[in-house]
């Protein structure tokens, strides 16, 4: 559109360098692309602050510093308070700059903080991947975002350096959409795995030849494949928290209470893994769902 | 093992040229070989007969000019009656015969039909499959059974003639329990997708955009791509029958609670289809299951 020669790459910061923050800060900065970052401990920036990024003390800092600001933090409280709290991003960002949310929050929040930061000049865009620390090393996260596409155009660059699949779902609030539907029908399968191996072993059949069998056809999945092995190898290590894989059916629990709807595999999902947690096992991986029904019936502890 | 020409082809027989029953006796026939076929109804055989199979009046006279004879019918009492009823496959069948079931019955029924022939030196097998009509015709089947090694061996050039894949679960009834972990994860994750889609639609994000933003990710499976797609073209034509998926859960459940095992969302998933049947739906894909959400929250019909 511009003349090459008057384009500057956008200059871009990152709120968040934790689990998944950190590698995607890293490849962000691959290239030599400069990236100013902040985080409630100076610790969790460290590296990247050795390989070159810059510093800021506050969100607000950083925003004023940067045309696309990229937040990876826990939960809505947390994402409103980096974006509305004091020394927020709303207080230094620039009229133009665009916020690139990556956290897992509601998608009534999500569509709610679009909306104040939009009075104020700031396009958002609610980012969700799909994927876990290796994804997001090797920048092949699923990206579902929501937001215009103005924002999604100047977004596609980076998000293409994240993510190797970058789907848009519609207006603001449904990459939250997406990434609620898929940790529902991830946590359902993985139950349902935990089920069948569950009732395959009571029936003296292997569950190993089971899986392998399954595999092969119509029930196939990364559930079956990855959590399924790890059930049958009693393999609990994270992986993917059931605390955090708890903490985002809950998020859609929460949504169809407020919406009215019956969604009744996504609630025992949400169940079985609540009893997880409940049990001080959050930090296993998903897959420790098995041992809530040996539990109900029993078997091991 | 023994001289080539002193080898012959062992005669097969097929009861039960239904849906799936006819398409596996044409492959079963390519290339010339023969075989014996028998219907309660004459009318189901014809295409088969005008094809070169031999008509046989009962399940006994077939299965006394066959060395295997496959079963195809519907469920744990035709199978009962097609082997132990009047003018049955005991009456009929040759020392070392080998019967190879392909119906859908209970994991428990299945081995004591197996011990009852093997005390008159019949072998079984309890071969089930995965996949519909169009799998059938094309013998890409996905067999899971249970039995005996020897049984198998004899078998397998005839199961690799209807299946693209045939793995051994174990023994006899490994192969049903196998075909009911299938059922189980098939229709749990379909009603997941129904959810999925369902709350995306309430949460004003488009359902087609979050299908695909999940077909690229770890949420990806069969029933995503085809039943979500089904849901999104409201196109209920079977497919896959819910009163037969109904059928197949009813089963499950119905170990489940032999056993005393609690699998919640299997119990959900039977539920759902059961209100479909109820409904007098169970005649539409089970990808309908959709129907069943929408209902409760007074979307649709």
């Amino acid at each position: 559109m511009s003349d090459p020669i008057q384009m500057r790459l956008p200059a871009v910061g990152l709120i968040g360098p934790g689990t998944l923050g950190r590698p995607i800060a890293a490849r962000l900065m691959r290239g030599g692309r400069p990236l100013a970052v902040h985080a409630r401990r100076h610790e969790a920036a460290l590296s990247l602050i050795e390989a070159g990024a810059t510093w800021c003390a506050t969100a607000r800092e950083l925003a004023a510093v940067s045309d696309i600001v990229f937040i990876v933090v826990s939960d809505t409280p947390d994402v409103e308070q980096v974006l509305f709290g004091p020394h927020g991003v709303i207080e230094g960002a620039r009229p133009g700059a665009l916020v690139i949310d990556l956290s897992t929050i509601s998608p009534q929040a999500s569509r709610e903080f679009a909306h104040r930061l939009a009075e104020r000049g700031v396009d958002m865009l609610d980012a969700r991947v799909s994927g876990g620390e290796a994804s997001a090393i090797d920048g092949t996260l699923s990206v579902m975002d929501g937001g215009g596409d103005a924002a999604l155009a100047r977004a596609r660059p980076l998000l293409d350096v994240i993510g190797s699949t970058v789907v848009h779902v519609g207006e603001n609030g449904a990459g939250q959409v997406a990434k609620s539907c898929n940790q529902i029908i991830t946590a359902v399968t993985i139950e349902a795995v935990a089920e069948v191996l569950t009732l395959a072993r009571r029936l003296g059949a292997d569950p190993g030849r089971v899986r392998a069998a399954l595999g092969g056809g119509f029930a196939a999945s990364s559930a079956l494949e990855q959590q399924g092995a790890r059930m049958i190898a009693r393999d609990f290590s994270p992986g993917l928290r059931a605390a955090v894989h708890a903490r985002d059916l809950g998020i859609v629990i929460d949504s169809a209470h407020a919406l009215g709807l019956d969604l009744p595999a996504s609630a025992i999902a949400a169940q079985q893994l609540n009893a997880l947690v409940g049990a001080g096992e959050g930090d296993l991986d998903t897959s420790a769902m098995i041992k809530v029904l040996e539990r109900m019936i029993g078997d091991y502890r």
